[in-house]
């Protein structure tokens, strides 16, 4: 556990807060020290996950909620609903742009298809049942193998009420193995969402920066059939009635004061070794980065600003370029910092301590040796790994690999099937074939083919596979004007393009791709067999991670429970909870974030021009100082979005930021710039969450939309 | 006079600051606000020229100076001596990279060619005189030659010295005209440079930003002939004595220190109508920076980067893209500000002022409209003075229409010629001539002609003149293939390319010109004309506005100070006092400016790349914390740069930020964006100069270039 230390004299608040994404069963040991910093509820309430608050706390997979009425309304973020919003929005009756509130239940309409609300009802150590089977001379290829079957049956057990989704999930690199069990309701609708020109003020230009003005939240409610059961939509449904859900602030946080966070963070690396981040940042990252900025310059040249194609390729770039600056921070944080020096000393620290003493040698030295080993083999391939990754970027020769992989994988029973091909994947199968039909277009694609299919031939001959030379004629000389030509025939001939033929396909048996005669499904049947004996490598590899990686966990743990420091997992998509304070910070010499901003930052940035196009309506109040009860004393104003010292990263998209009562006094959506480090290296003075003050939500609803009826069903305390 | 209002609970001064620019003479007015602030010597000195510390600062014609020693030793900005290390650098001696510094008089080195240090030597009230002869009927076209005339004899009394450059300048838009009289040094000496990589850390990317890490500071020595008189370079030269010099503070400013600034402010408009506003704000400004990104894609599209082309365009493209930068602030200042319903407002308060009263009303209510009336009348023709502004941008058939004036002007008497083509002009006319061969490309000149005639075409025909459109066939039709080769054919046949033609023309007769078959002199000649023709009713125009403007400032000066409020004049390069105190700033709503950077801020915004590559030896000695005797305790570190409340504008850069006993704390060089509209408009919350810190100067001076023989030469004080 680090301190945060003050920056400068200009930021005067003197507590300190803590790294950590924390497991619920953990947190008994850390009350002492919660107490301390604000929390004012009993920690050991935030154990039981079937107490408050921890049962207001929701998953949308991918985003976080939580419960805010005793009727199943879920507030989160807004760029979380938006898909429900453009869903039912049309040019006649465009949702986006004016907003959408529901004044009574008839009035809400379904989410986007896909949508859930996910209720964690249990979480539960299943160690022994996933590595059941294996010993420590078990290879790679079978422990993977075991551990995947294992995993298989616990979850499909887990899911025979057919109203749950479970998932089986590893912490501390497989050191732990839990297995979460979510009441999956699916009959979900949308409820409110703020006009986009405020939802999603100032847009990407203003994405993962600070000072920030956006009113990043919506409302869901959650319907289950009249006994209380998930089903799917249906109008005799009736409102959820969540166990408990949570009071929603008006008098908010000031700076200095106590927050927490409790939802579903994705994925972190906060445990890898130093020759792993030296990979990653050093090479992964710069080259990834160049793969990115290469496929959206082909999408922008194959396609006309405003076309249908370019308009089908939107989200494409919008996550192309998402992560091209994701990986650009990365590489600056990782040149700024002394990351890889201070984990140098960690690793040299650790070994000393595991030398120091004979026994601990004999039972740690071998996995520090052992997982450097496997490092190496795995950065061994690291091109061809990179070029593969991206691959998939070429639409229509990957459907074709995967509608031949289904018809594969049919043959097997269920439970066998490799996972994304078993029954429960199905029908999100489904939905991606037809969701082609939106963001596709043969030109762009085939041009990020041939720019792939360069790349790809720029690996040396061993990494290439033979099927794909052959099939685009690629040897060591590369001849682009051919394998256009080549790209451009089988285009031409393949009905991949159509999706009642994708459709199709998903029916269709192995042998009749094999006698298929459209150029793509030929080339995925003659590519599969060297894909299946890479896979099978790839999975001898994992299965060695597998074995040596809990065993290093397990001297990281050791060693700093010697320290008296305890260690938190990476994140995982499972439940955590994290705890910080509402802080700005100094993210340059010679600059300060303060922690709030205000109304009138919102008319400051105002251009008239989207992303800076708020409401006219809007800048009338703020010009009149219609602030209601909502302002901050300290601030002279309605606080907008905040700061906070939260350790959070992406899936935690509207986690509830609540204070030591656990109210509600905000939703996180976002991390500064100088943040996205974080998911690697947790910086005390770096690192900064934001959240939406739940001030400006409900300014937003009381002044702006009117939402009487929202405000009157949720508790608002002072 | 506005005072500086708190911004945040976080900026913690108090006390208050002064917009203006303030003439000398003003400042016994101010004497008791000056010691409130926190100036301690007698405020009756800085009134007196010929006293400390007044006659300590000094003109480099575009940069203001200061004398540190009682030989000559004058500090200013890095980028005000950098033409002189750019000039004494070669290949094998990059004096650029390197930086310089002569450990003796005898390695002191020349500055570049006219290179000057002007010394203030008399300020004298001249309106009387400047506007003899004329009457309240005297014709606008009179008015204006009449007032030249009179200055141009005033000029020629004043320099009949032989050592002084003297200049009669406008006060309140010609209610006021003062003769300057300077002693002009032309023996300058380079003798100290930081390395670029120090003096220009940051760039053009750091240019009008904060935070900021620049080290802008150089010296130069003025040197005399053995008789103390100015004199041209020569070996006997001895240094200058000055009458006084200023001491060196090591230990600087604190925060919210008061702090002043003596230097020579070039040009504001501060006191423009509304309508002028509202036309430089809504159309100049924004059809300015198009022009000027124009150019610069056409100067991007016609030479290879690195080429001898591109380098020879390289100044020309960092000032268009400068001023693109610089338009490009003023609009969004303006339209984030209440700048123009403000001006509308006073001159609403100002009318009824004038109307209350009968006799005011009979004194100034034909200023006002009369002043209104000429505006319009200058506007009606902005689109036809904007392109013909443009043109010079063409520089060969420009280098003809100056070179045949030249011809015409010099049969006229010396006093009767027109500015510029004067005999005292004639050698900066030369170097003009002589730059050319660095700073032109044909293609370039030719493509960027080519662009600006087709601007011209666009123009109505009333607005277009007879010689060109029939030298390059241009009509309501505009075809761009036929101008571009009569463009192609008379740069082809026209040899003023070539610098010993240009310099022989200079000598040509008005009949030489008249029988050229060079067919861009033969343009120069069937244009002439039209041109005198413009002028004139330009020159007219302008007389007309030397009338009413002074009248309407009248009006301006009797309002304000009917509420005591003084008022000072629009700069205009003559000698300004300006005091304000050391202060950060909130320059966007969530962010706040901190009031100096640190050694630390060089190294964390370091890249390794030009222009964030700092000299290893720089981050050797900020790693090891070796701060001397430089360190400001509340900041833990060296100030590096710092912002202050000062009123400044272009032409103070090298003024010396003094403290209250008139030492030097450090060197004004740049504003924060921000400040940028502060050439119309000042903004309390917006504006902030920045300053190089005396501490980091001193830093830079002992422990990287081991300057011992300079900081022994100063007075260094505590």
């Amino acid at each position: 556990m680090r301190y945060l230390i003050l920056l400068t004299a200009l930021l005067v608040t003197a507590a300190t807060a803590d790294e950590g994404m924390w497991q619920p069963h953990q947190l008994p040991d850390l009350s002492d020290r919660l107490q301390q910093l604000g929390l004012e509820i009993d920690a050991q309430n935030l154990t039981a996950l079937d107490k408050f608050p921890m049962n207001a706390v929701v998953s949308l997979g991918g985003c976080s909620a939580s419960f805010v009425s005793p009727q199943g309304l879920v507030v989160t973020n807004h760029h979380c609903v938006y898909g429900s919003v453009q869903y039912n929005s049309s040019p006649e009756n465009n949702l986006l742009v004016e907003g959408f509130l529901a004044r009574r239940l008839e009035e809400e309409i379904p989410a986007a298809p896909g949508s859930s609300v996910y209720v964690t009802e249990a979480v539960t150590e299943v160690t022994a049942a996933t590595l059941a089977g294996i010993t420590d001379s078990t290879p790679g290829i079978d422990r993977y193998r075991i551990i995947e079957t294992n995993r298989k049956a616990l979850i499909a057990d887990c899911e025979a009420t057919g109203v749950h989704r479970c998932s089986v999930s590893s912490f501390h690199q497989g050191l732990e193995y839990f297995l979460l069990k979510q009441l999956e309701i699916k009959d979900i609708r949308l409820v409110y969402a703020p006009a986009t020109s405020i939802g999603k003020y100032g847009g990407d230009i203003d994405n993962w920066q600070w000072p920030r003005h956006t009113g990043d939240f919506g409302f869901y409610r959650a319907y289950v059939d009249v006994d209380g059961r998930p089903a799917e939509f249906s109008e005799d449904n009736i409102p959820y009635q969540p166990a408990s859900f949570l009071e929603v602030s008006a008098k908010g946080v000031e700076e200095g004061d106590f927050v927490m966070g409790v939802g579903y963070p994705g994925s972190t690396n906060r445990y890898r070794t130093s020759s792993e981040i030296e990979n990653e940042f050093t090479w992964f990252y710069p080259q990834a980065r160049q793969f990115r900025e290469d496929l959206m310059r082909i999408i922008d040249e194959n396609s006309v600003a405003g076309s249908q194609a370019r308009i089908a390729y939107e989200s494409t770039l919008a996550s192309l370029s998402n992560y091209a600056k994701n990986y650009q921070s990365m590489v600056e944080s990782y040149q700024h910092s002394d990351f890889i020096n201070r984990r140098r000393q960690e690793e040299s620290n650790l070994a000393a301590w595991i030398e120091s003493d004979s026994s601990r040698a004999q039972q740690y030295s071998s996995a520090v040796i052992q997982l450097q080993d496997l490092i190496e083999s795995d950065h061994a391939t690291r091109e061809r790994d990179l070029v593969s990754s991206y691959m998939s970027y070429a639409t229509l020769p990957n459907t074709a690999e995967r509608l031949y992989r289904l018809a594969i994988e049919k043959q097997k029973p269920d439970a066998e099937r490799e996972p994304g091909y078993q029954q429960r994947d199905l029908s999100r199968f489904r939905q991606s074939m037809q969701r082609i039909s939106r963001r596709y277009d043969k030109q762009v694609d085939k041009a990020m083919l041939s720019y792939l299919l360069g790349r790809y031939a720029e690996l040396p001959e061993q990494y290439r596979s033979n099927a794909v030379d052959s099939f685009y004629g690629i040897s060591d000389r590369f001849d682009q004007g051919q394998v256009e030509q080549i790209i451009e025939d089988s285009y031409a001939q393949s009905t991949l393009d159509d999706e009642a033929t994708r459709l199709a396909w998903m029916e269709k048996s192995q042998e009749e791709f094999e006698n298929s005669s459209d150029p793509l499904i030929r080339y995925a049947v003659a590519s599969h067999d060297e894909k299946m004996l890479l896979e099978r490598s790839d999975k001898e590899l994992r299965g060695r991670f597998q074995q040596w990686r809990p065993r290093y966990m397990e001297a990281v743990i050791a060693y700093n429970r010697s320290l008296d420091r305890p260690i938190y997992a990476d994140a995982n998509s499972s439940l955590r909870v994290t705890f910080g304070q509402v802080r700005g910070n100094q993210p340059k010499d010679g600059l300060v974030n303060q922690p709030f901003t205000t109304l009138e930052g919102i008319a400051g940035k105002n251009t008239g021009l989207d992303p800076f196009n708020a409401p006219a309506k809007q800048l009338d109040l703020i010009r009149q100082r219609q602030y209601g009860r909502y302002a901050l004393p300290s601030l002279g104003s309605v606080p907008v979005n905040y700061l906070t010292t939260l350790d959070i990263t992406g899936g935690n998209s509207g986690t509830a930021t609540m204070n030591g009562k656990a109210q509600l006094v905000g939703l996180l959506f976002d991390g500064v710039y100088e943040s996205i480090i974080g998911d690697w290296d947790f910086d005390d003075d770096k690192n900064r969450a934001i959240s939406v003050d739940s001030r400006y939500m409900l300014w937003v609803m009381e002044y702006m939309d009117g939402a009487r009826n929202l405000l009157d069903e949720m508790v608002i305390v002072d």
